[in-house]
């Protein structure tokens, strides 16, 4: 943000949190193993100061499951298993249940056959990417993951929506903190936007045109426009590439198909997830893997620095240090996410 | 480039271009059906229109071939081959013709196993890495390749060169032209930047530092500063992200121990290529693969149009259009290249 708004926060433990999601989650029916995943995906995206991506979303996940438009009960499906291929269905249960089981699936299939590639259909939104690609570095294999979303980008040098922020992550382990990318394909993510029309603040220049085509900074402007992709048309290419591989290869909704999260409450968004994991001892003597990785890590972390910066982070770090100040001090969540958070407990 | 500068072209045919670059790579030693593969691969790449990463790295790469770098027979080995994974060892042997054969390689191996990981490591430059994606497009599977290369960007808020401008690329098939992205995670291709020098043309804002660790649009200093990532941490997460895959998990050279392709003629850059199949019949009939591709991209082509745009390409379709046109008309090279080549053919 250009300028950033001091909002009141209030300081929720991690089990608070968590105990929150999960009794919300129980009283629209999810069964509660699926709404402890849920609670943990959550709490967890918050801890690590991923505010865009966490517990802000309930509220909606709450309203589309009552409509009809989530299906409470995540029924993960076989739909090929064929060496390192895993193709699941979803049956519009909730995206982060359905992708932690096809994380942990894949994960397997690596182990055994070296690489694996595992898509989700007929799914709905996860939260923040990086949750899945850290769980397989935690584990010790390389991560990668993708999803399609709601179109709020157009075609590079158009207007009309066809293709989501799309986000992409990747994790790799390390001997200390693993490495974990996580990018929106737009220059910024719209959970941001949202925060910024909140906070009353302005966005940077060049992530949005209003409804006629043209720049913007006001956050209301950009909520009615389109999102620019990162980088111009590179990001525009890599949302599409998303957009074909977690949408149209596995027959899974896609592009302008996708309805909104915040509309067409019982209407099926059917999002797909793309991820591909990889057994690093297949490859490499994981000795020298982790070797490397150290060598290039101090490397770059001991880099002279360029006019403006003072310290360099790794992908993932700053949000790894977030989380273990968070976890210790308690997880700040802006007031008016809390409250509403609460008076969906009281209703339900 | 913010102010292209009008050069003398040559127009060339394509079989003059692939027999003068074979005639060239045969007299230091290159057989003869591996000097044809890199012919293909270069004068597709300059029909295309792409200069930066065509017939002007033939001076280098012969420079190479006699000091030792590179080595002339590209000796292929297949280091393991286990169910979708296939490693191989392209002992230090021309890029292109290790690519194309493990594309061949990998394409078969997806069309029997759904998908495919190929990588090839102790490799050296393999041109422009559509060529491949369009490869695989060209065979009805979807390719995604990407390499590591000479250290040309630093860390995010850093000075020192870590990690190279190393591209990535998708390719779909279409019933019409393949979608094939092909990006650099700089902000601009490091060819770019000597056309850019040798046309005395400024460079656009944002995409170098000087060695300083100031902005630059001056293409002799950006050369001896340093390349800035595409979307800023997106782009250098992305490049640390091919570095790590094509690099460090395959057991090849990675990062800052990349020798300067222009420098150390002697030394092996040893960098690596890591690419990925996927054989569209296993995930979905391949109808409604098509069925949908062509109704996302008529979706996009006739988006209205953002202020300052007459069309919507999809990536990879100006590049189609070009080599058409050029195919019919000759390809255009600019005269210092075409005069450098001259002068390589009539000293050996």
């Amino acid at each position: 943000m250009n300028n950033v708004a001091v909002e009141e926060m209030v300081k929720v433990t991690k089990v608070e949190l968590k105990e929150t999601i999960s009794s919300i989650l129980a009283k629209v029916g999810v069964p509660p193993e699926d709404a402890e995943v849920v609670a943990e995906v959550m709490a967890d995206t918050n801890a690590k100061g991923i505010e865009s991506h966490g517990i802000r979303w309930l509220d909606i996940y709450v309203q589309r499951i009552k409509a009809g438009g989530y299906n409470p009960v995540t029924k993960l499906e076989v739909v090929k298993d064929k060496g390192s291929l895993l193709l699941l269905n979803a049956n519009h249960g909730l995206g982060q249940v359905a992708m932690v089981k096809a994380v942990d699936l894949g994960l397997e299939k690596a182990r055994q056959n070296a690489v694996a590639i595992v898509a989700v259909a007929n799914s709905n939104h996860f939260g923040a990417t990086c949750f899945y690609t850290e769980r397989a570095a935690k584990a010790g294999l390389i991560g990668f993951a993708c999803t399609n979303s709601t179109p709020l980008m157009a075609p590079w040098g158009g207007m009309d929506l066809c293709v989501g922020t799309n986000p992409l992550s990747f994790g790799f382990p390390t001997k200390g903190v693993p490495i974990i990318l996580d990018m929106a394909t737009t220059a910024f993510a719209r959970g941001k936007v949202f925060i910024a029309e909140r906070q009353g603040t302005t966005l940077p220049e060049g992530v949005a045109l209003n409804k006629n085509g043209e720049p913007t900074t006001n956050p209301k402007e950009a909520l009615e426009g389109i999102m620019l992709p990162a980088a111009g048309p590179k990001g525009f290419g890599l949302s599409l590439a998303i957009d074909i591989l977690s949408g149209i290869l596995i027959g899974s909704n896609h592009g302008h198909h996708i309805c909104s999260l915040f509309g067409d409450l019982d209407k099926h968004q059917d999002v797909g997830h793309f991820a591909i994991f990889i057994n690093i001892d297949d490859f490499i003597n994981p000795e020298i893997y982790y070797r490397e990785i150290e060598d290039s890590v101090s490397r770059m972390k001991s880099s002279r620095l360029a006019k403006g910066f003072t310290q360099i982070f790794m992908p993932g770090e700053i949000e790894d240090g977030q989380r273990a100040k968070n976890l210790a001090e308690g997880i700040p969540i802006p007031l008016p996410t809390w409250k509403t958070v609460q008076e969906l407990k009281a209703k339900l």
